[in-house]
């Protein structure tokens, strides 16, 4: 019997671990990993206060990452587990990127691409899942802006 | 009399001179700077072949390396210069630097966020210039483009 250990939700507790460590930073928490053949290659989170560089969002350095640990700028055998719906910059670069597969945990009512892109933002050969443990995900991020009012 | 040698000319050829760089090093050939109070504070140009990265996009270097010589990753106060019109990733890293102006010249009728995003992709408050020095811009790319078939 073959026991399958790995599912979205165990790659998204990874990533919320990630958001954590930024709710840890003061920084909005917000956590992504990359994964390639059940391996996690890259992990980060949002930096944007520490590196005072908005550029620095979970997804943005998790690409880079995962880019350089590759050597290749294309991620298509790649998923990206996210714990936010990625914003119009994160989804463009995701775009570029041509990932195989993005899974993200709550919406992003505000900022979330799917908002504002005309058409499909990601590439048309990404698949998209939303909703892994998005009462996590978003509670976090309830948390941390109840502690910032 | 006074003379005023600053135009947006004068700082898109400077834009200009960063896309030549990326056309030697055989990158699609788009370059940016970041300008305060008519002082550049950041050049950079397209390097996603260099770097693998395909987050490495002229616009996405420059708002680091301008918000890294300020300290602050807010550029109210600053205006980006650009080659060619940004993409949705840069729009999107643009909206939130909220950057005073974008200056941008040739047109991207394939990937420019005009075509994409359903609202202004940009911040409310950004001014947008366009065209300026559109046909040296372009030019380079075409040439580009020419070289690689």
């Amino acid at each position: 019997m073959e026991i399958d250990i790995f599912s979205d939700e165990y790659f998204m507790r990874e990533a919320l671990k990630e958001a954590v460590s930024a709710y840890e930073e003061d920084e909005v928490p917000v956590g992504a990993i990359v994964v390639i053949r059940n391996k996690i290659i890259a992990k980060a989170h949002n930096s944007t206060e520490l590196l005072h560089d908005v550029t620095a969002h979970a997804e943005i350095l998790a690409i880079t990452a995962a880019s350089n640990h590759l050597g290749s700028k294309y991620l298509n055998k790649c998923t990206l587990y996210v714990t936010l719906e990625p914003c119009l910059m994160c989804a463009g670069a995701l775009f570029w990127s041509q990932i195989g597969k993005v899974v993200y945990g709550a919406r992003d009512e505000k900022r979330g691409y799917s908002l504002f892109a005309k058409h499909n933002a990601l590439h048309p050969k990404t698949k998209v899942t939303s909703g892994i443990m998005q009462d996590e995900c978003s509670e976090l991020l309830s948390n941390f802006f109840k502690k910032k009012r």
